[in-house]
């Protein structure tokens, strides 16, 4: 069964390592099934290229029992049950330890809008969570991983349709979107923005983006009044 | 019609990701026509890999109109005809967030002048714009980028002919030539020009270049005394 | 004989350039036999495009003398036999002068645990030995290099299975595995995790990160308790 | 004349872009004679992809005229002829912009011996010229970036076989070697030394490597103790 998001995932997985923004097996990408009761994700420690849409794994929502498939779900399994539960307007899951993303993720340091690639797709910063506790990693790791992402979205009050991706301290990006394909565009945005953010800082600590072009450049592509692009079909 | 026009303009656009300057549709190209009462230029939110030179979209400089073509015209158009309107000199134009230089305009800060690779194309630091204002940003966002490049070369003294490129604050990369193809090939040296002297920064906060080594290159490619190269056909 | 072995270890060879990690012939990888009485390492000075698995060289352990090839061994040969040795869980070893923890190397400096990528493959900081004193230098380098290393797990008191890699000071990256493929992927994490490093220590010179992540980062793929990937075969 | 000779040169250019030291056409190679009367040198401003053996152009080293070839030479055609003049052991030259070399070369800062991958390749500290005076730079450029390269070496007493190449102030690299391809070579060793000592600088200011490593590194590979790679054959 779902067998189009079974093709879908297995391709937005391999488009990891062509982008960049995976070496070995260092990520995975997920997407819920319409009645949000599935979602078809990535077997754990395969390799991209090995793969095909009949090695994905579908795991059901309540429990996190794998109802299809040969191999193991990926071990961030729970991280992304916990999102698609806490998030009900995202689709799809793409985890990366991406280069530049993830020297923001280490340095425990957001990525701050400093331009428009920037807010093209994330009106705002996009945020780092806190550390988790040693309680949280030694028992829940991965469900606690999802948790705190839902967190850091409620404290900063933001949302996750306006900043669709994060941080999480140490570790690395989640980043999601309306379906598998639109959470790696989005996971490969978050690594372009945080390189350019990068060298930014290097010329100009001080550096900053006033709020209204944030909010210009952001609505020019999301939202009623939206211009960029060729429009719904 | 414009057909040979449409066919350089495609090959431009499809120049950009070849050429590591764009990543996904986040750049354009266009070129205006002999008689500068049209342009051409990239649709806007295509893939390069799916453009062919019938999606080319023809749009009336006097107006912005579009006369030619089914889908709709880069958003940045506008900022593509009030350059070709304020510099006559200039047949075409592309617009990238090419990481490096980007790094730059987000840093509100100019490319300075520190090697030869940069006199080579660029008499001169390659110029930042001053920050948009809100009233700016609000109507007629892309037209008053173009004002701003034009307000800064007219307030530094600089020509475009001299400086065929120019960073936006918080924004990206403008670059020019006498037709689409050279206009892409500003931007990359744009792109290149400024990753070294972010590296040379990094070594050397206080690194400059004579204003004779300047001119000398500058000269040696351009200009009548130019020798570098075959010459004219 | 040994043919098995050759093929791998020609083709763990021919790796280091697709990933990377070796530009030119700067690098190099060997596998011991099971019985470690022999090593099969790449030739000296030889480019890998150009290497068949019948230019491998097999070397006696006891006495470094070549046994089987028409070639010379790698230079590097008496710092493998050493590590071969001293380290009797290694299987393969792989050295390289890959760009970023190379680095590291020549500053003195062991790449720190800052993240949960890290820790998916070495439980601590990378070391990096001292440097090697004129007399180890002058009378068997390689030899002393490979001691060194050997004196820089002793002294910090760390296991080569719990970090299967090392930096040589102003030299560069010996890693290891359970064979001459396994040591290629120690090297490869150990070069990405090295540039995530320095990345990170630019955005935050104070960046640390705790020990409970650490070890059930580690834990979570290595020993009794991994449930990362598809278990054993 | 000289078919050999310009099919090595045409093959050393095209490595260029292939190596990642040159971009558009901003680099050229060179070899000399064997009587050392004649080089055969890189057109100027042609396209590395477009080229081909007939295509390289043959100059008199006694007064720099084009004796065969359609083409114009290099405009660096006379920093070439005074290189061979004044170092008679060099057969073949390389120059190019290549991006971390040059950082160093405009930030006017000798590429430091940090480590064993530029003591295999440089016996000490990669030197940068002077900047040239206006008078030198106005009259015979070409020529006296020639000179002051063979004046750098001078004064700080150097030897071109020890150190195979050079930065020249502000400008670029120019590198050497006993053919055309061993001159490549060495200019990508530089280009890759530059960018491991400019990442080392970031991490330790005050790396520095020893006297004894250098001189141990270097006579491993060159003069008649070497023992690396597979002998003269």
């Amino acid at each position: 069964m779902f067998e189009e998001i079974k093709e879908r995932v297995c391709l937005a997985n391999k488009n990891l390592p062509q982008l960049g923004l995976v070496c070995w097996t260092w990520g995975n990408v997920s997407e819920v099934t319409p009645d949000r009761h599935y979602l078809v994700i990535k077997p754990s420690g395969v390799e991209y290229d090995d793969m095909s849409p009949t090695d994905m794994v579908v795991v059901r929502m309540s429990d996190g029992a794998v109802v299809e498939g040969n191999l193991r779900a990926s071990t961030d399994t729970p991280t992304h049950i916990e999102l698609y539960k806490k998030f009900p307007q995202v689709g799809g899951i793409t985890h990366t330890h991406s280069i530049n993303a993830t020297a923001f993720a280490q340095a425990n340091v957001s990525v701050p809008a400093l331009g428009t690639t920037h807010a093209d797709y994330f009106h705002g910063a996009i945020p780092c969570t806190r550390g988790l506790r040693p309680d949280e990693v030694n028992d829940g790791y991965e469900f606690h991983t999802g948790q705190v992402i839902v967190e850091t979205f409620r404290e900063h009050k933001i949302s996750p349709d306006e900043i669709p991706g994060v941080l999480v301290a140490n570790h690395g990006v989640f980043a999601w979107g309306k379906d598998a394909l639109e959470s790696v565009y989005h996971a490969s945005a978050l690594e372009i923005v945080a390189e350019t953010a990068l060298k930014t800082l290097f010329l100009n600590k001080q550096s900053r983006l006033s709020q209204f072009i944030l909010d210009k450049h952001y609505s020019r592509k999301h939202g009623k009044g939206a211009y960029y692009g060729q429009g719904k079909k």
